[in-house]
């Protein structure tokens, strides 16, 4: 069976509705027996020999794979494609008109859950596909598949979602305590056993070996206590100190760490992981600590992600076995956590 | 015994040396049996408890563990200095005159052998104090080794090195291959086997299950087979769409690749790595394939490094068992390769 090609369209006569769309997924009914098939479907049916040829209508010519292919420059999409067909998934690509109205935008295809097709009005995954050197915007990521194709033309597959911190700590705060703000962190010179033990603020100032003495405090925590009166210097005088050494960002880290902590999870530095933040959710006292549960990224709402930060994060989090969640934070609004991970379609 | 504190050093008489010295590895013989010592070294005996007090000359008060601490302001110095002795070894603050004059500006500490000191003129490692927000251009790293500081005062040690690429490989190019740029990619259409079998060039347009049919060619491996004329596309015209798809960064990335490849070595893509090469070093044609040794990210040389980011990047390569190296490249000179790893001292 051959197709013709006009307006970035191939369109197949004969029975061709029955053959490719009823029994394989491909293309859109026109009409009768007819089908429109995108570009990379038929270039797929032209890599499988379905289709012998697909005429230009313009001029004329015959088309094997490798011509439409070259005439219509959907590589990345066919690589995408195949292997999504390989791995036993239908397809279609999310044209104006092609799939329901519900669709966004930013969606390349619709996959079909295992088993069913186009016609069954059923969505598994929204899919983009993303080149490896494209800048993706945080806000444009709305519970999509990413399919990256990296330079090579290998694939990896990220899902995304929306999470809502929480978690089970509730430490008792003290009131008052002695402390000094020193270089980049605060010293409280006689902390409480709560403090440490049962908050997990801070760090002994004499090593992890130490089981006593002075605590180091970075001054997120510092900030923390000190707007809930807990330590003799004022919330407004860590602030300052704090925006002095690390500029506007700690206001939006701060956000981050607040809610994080008044939801009941316990955020620590995530600097062994290259993270903002490493955060215990089931927390009942040091004595008792698992390991960390989500590594947390601060990063402007309108931050454009390159494939490659997100796959180094991703693959680092997976890695150690935790879900690497990104913190869209506005210092004095609300924070949006978008988790993302890669999976296996 | 006391000290007394006046510009910026410790000065302790009595038997001063023999004791702390001569059996501690603390301070600098000042003549006779008395001793000079850095604010850290001070700081640290008084904790232990081994200084009672140290005199300030200015002001005649008498300074305990916290007011000197407050007063010095060494915190990140004695946190390091702390784990590092607690970890059996003596080390010198590296300041002008108090170590051998062959120890460069950026070191902060000598560390001695285990069991050696400062008498001995033996030097196991030159050390850098890092807090986790400072720039740290990588020119200035040189064999150092580099101790972060987080901001909760934990503490993670970077070992440092240089290395020059090597491997095993040696393809056999072909000539003239019926080539097509596309896209952000060139298909080979009719690839000989050991293009992609023996040289690891490439990748099937069909996926990875595939095992013939039309290559895909990253822009990099396309640069360098068109410069020795293996396609029929020349290299000028593939430098030139690959800097219109890349930008600048494309010649710094491609003499990394080539200067990889002409040493034996494969790199491939590291987008599942979030680097910009995995490398290959013992490669003898893909049936054989090993796990890659190697990570490369290509960076200016003028690059500073975010403690944070490098963290990231050492900390996934040492979770999958390769090296971390950074390709200090200008496009067209030599390059310099830093190797980064996580060590316990």
């Amino acid at each position: 069976m051959d197709g013709l090609f006009r307006d970035g369209v191939v369109r197949l006569s004969g029975n061709a509705r029955q053959q490719f769309y009823d029994s394989g997924g491909y293309g859109r009914p026109a009409g009768g027996s007819d089908l429109e098939l995108a570009p990379v479907e038929a270039a797929h049916l032209l890599y499988r020999g379905d289709l012998e040829a697909v005429e230009d209508a313009e001029s004329g010519a015959s088309m094997g794979f490798r011509e439409f292919l070259t005439r219509t420059d959907a590589v990345l999409s066919f690589v995408v494609y195949k292997d999504l067909r390989d791995r036993g998934f239908y397809l279609s690509p999310a044209r104006d008109g092609w799939v329901d109205d519900g669709v966004d935008d930013e969606t390349d295809f619709v996959v079909y859950p295992r088993g069913k097709g186009p016609a069954d009005d059923e969505i598994e995954h929204r899919l983009r596909v993303v080149g490896e050197r494209a800048p993706l915007p945080a806000a444009s990521i709305d519970g999509h598949v990413l399919a990256v194709v990296d330079e090579d033309g290998e694939l990896t597959y990220f899902g995304t979602d929306w999470l809502s911190p929480s978690g089970s700590a509730d430490p008792s705060l003290p009131d008052d305590l002695d402390a000094t703000l020193m270089d980049d962190r605060l010293l409280v010179w006689e902390p409480p056993e709560s403090l440490y033990e049962g908050g997990f603020f801070g760090q002994r100032l004499a090593g992890r070996n130490a089981d006593s003495g002075p605590l180091q405090l970075s001054l997120l925590e510092a900030a923390y206590l000190a707007e809930r009166g807990c330590l003799d210097v004022d919330a407004e005088t860590v602030s300052r100190h704090a925006e002095t050494v690390e500029g506007e960002r700690f206001d939006r880290r701060y956000a981050a760490y607040a809610t994080l902590r008044e939801a009941g999870a316990v955020p620590k530095s995530g600097f062994k992981f290259g993270a903002d933040f490493r955060v215990y959710e089931a927390f009942d006292g040091l004595a008792d600590l698992g390991h960390s549960d989500k590594l947390v990224r601060v990063v402007e709402p309108d931050h454009a992600f390159l494939p490659r930060e997100l796959s180094l994060d991703v693959r680092l989090a997976g890695g150690v076995r935790k879900r690497m969640v990104f913190a869209l934070t506005e210092p004095t609004d609300g924070i949006d956590w978008l988790s993302v991970e890669r999976i296996t379609p």
